[in-house]
């Protein structure tokens, strides 16, 4: 898959998914880097720029994200960024589409994230997702989930390990970003359907129990 | 808070966060039942009524559902439904907004469904959404995630089982559907970005690793 294929932009085009005049444009925006000339009309390509491509459907199709956005995180990956300065500015352009809300600091946030020993920044746009989250349900008067919360805690640390063992295969930081990418859009509504399914499983004790 | 309280439309409206314009809406709609008249243009009202109205508002406000779902789940919290069948509607009500995508089923998933013992139905749209999912990453060649299914459904098995817990001391069924509401749509962004964090700190794992 990844030996050091050279191609011209159609093949570029068929492998990627992503048409002729889009990769232009691209090109044109400086999201996607030159091809190798060899004539004056044609250029040849390689797997770094199907990895961009690749990365860029993933940032636009799937995750729905404007051009912008896919710029800040295309600038991760190309500078000397290491993974986890790139999964830090990615993970920032997709929590947007999760909250807009931040809410400060929460204390009881901060209990559980102490108690896990989380090395994690309190400045993220996650942190503040999740104090938003917990305000939210505090003024929701709905403080019995907060009483879960080590649980709740617990099985996010469970899915956030999945998460990274699941690209830590990948071999370009293009590929590892590509899979945080999908992996968390794609991953999430997995998750939460599976926790549906869950709640099915246990409503029916519910049920049992309650009319004993 | 929950004894036999009796109040005024206005008190209703307070306690509820529901103008009373929009009360009257409900009313005529057939959403709220009626108060007990006792004059010509004066009824009280009571516990019910109340928990109906926060019930409703957790469907419309929060979870930002139109009134002819609104009505789905009233119908059910208002019928003979036990809390499974009223959980149920809930759901198909609540998953609509995860994905609109159905996928027959899903080997993989029912393989994982069997091992945990999780009792559910096939042709709830939470089995659809899930087999959907499952779809959409074998699209995206992201089959590194599927690998880790046996994770993600122990993790959404110890969240589904807190969701439940979290509303298990409701007192009325129209309680413990307000909690399972609110419960799913705050309780999806708190999961999220707590996964977030946990991807935060395992990523300094892979940094550490990388360098090495």
């Amino acid at each position: 898959m990844t030996e050091a294929t050279v191609m011209r932009m159609a093949e570029l085009a068929r492998r990627s998914g992503v048409s002729v005049p889009t990769i232009k444009y691209y090109m044109r925006q400086g999201l996607l880097q030159p091809g190798r000339r060899t004539s004056v009309n044609q250029a040849e390509y390689d797997h770094r720029h199907l990895d961009r491509l690749r990365l860029i459907r993933a940032l636009t199709s799937v995750a729905g994200l404007p051009l912008s956005k896919v710029r800040e995180v295309v600038d991760a990956v190309s500078g000397e960024s290491t993974v986890i300065d790139a999964m830090a500015v990615t993970q920032d352009v997709l929590t947007g589409t999760i909250t807009d809300e931040g809410a400060g600091t929460s204390e009881i946030l901060d209990r559980v994230i102490s108690q896990r020993g989380w090395r994690c920044a309190r400045s993220s746009p996650a942190y503040q997702a999740a104090a938003g989250a917990v305000t939210q349900l505090h003024a929701e008067e709905l403080t019995t989930v907060l009483d879960h919360l080590d649980g709740y805690a617990e099985a996010a640390e469970m899915v956030g390990r999945a998460d990274l063992e699941a690209i830590e295969d990948a071999e370009s930081l293009e590929q590892r970003i590509r899979g945080v990418v999908l992996g968390s859009v794609l991953r999430r509504p997995l998750l939460e359907a599976l926790v549906l399914l869950a709640q099915q499983h246990f409503a029916q004790n519910v049920r049992d129990s309650g009319e004993s």
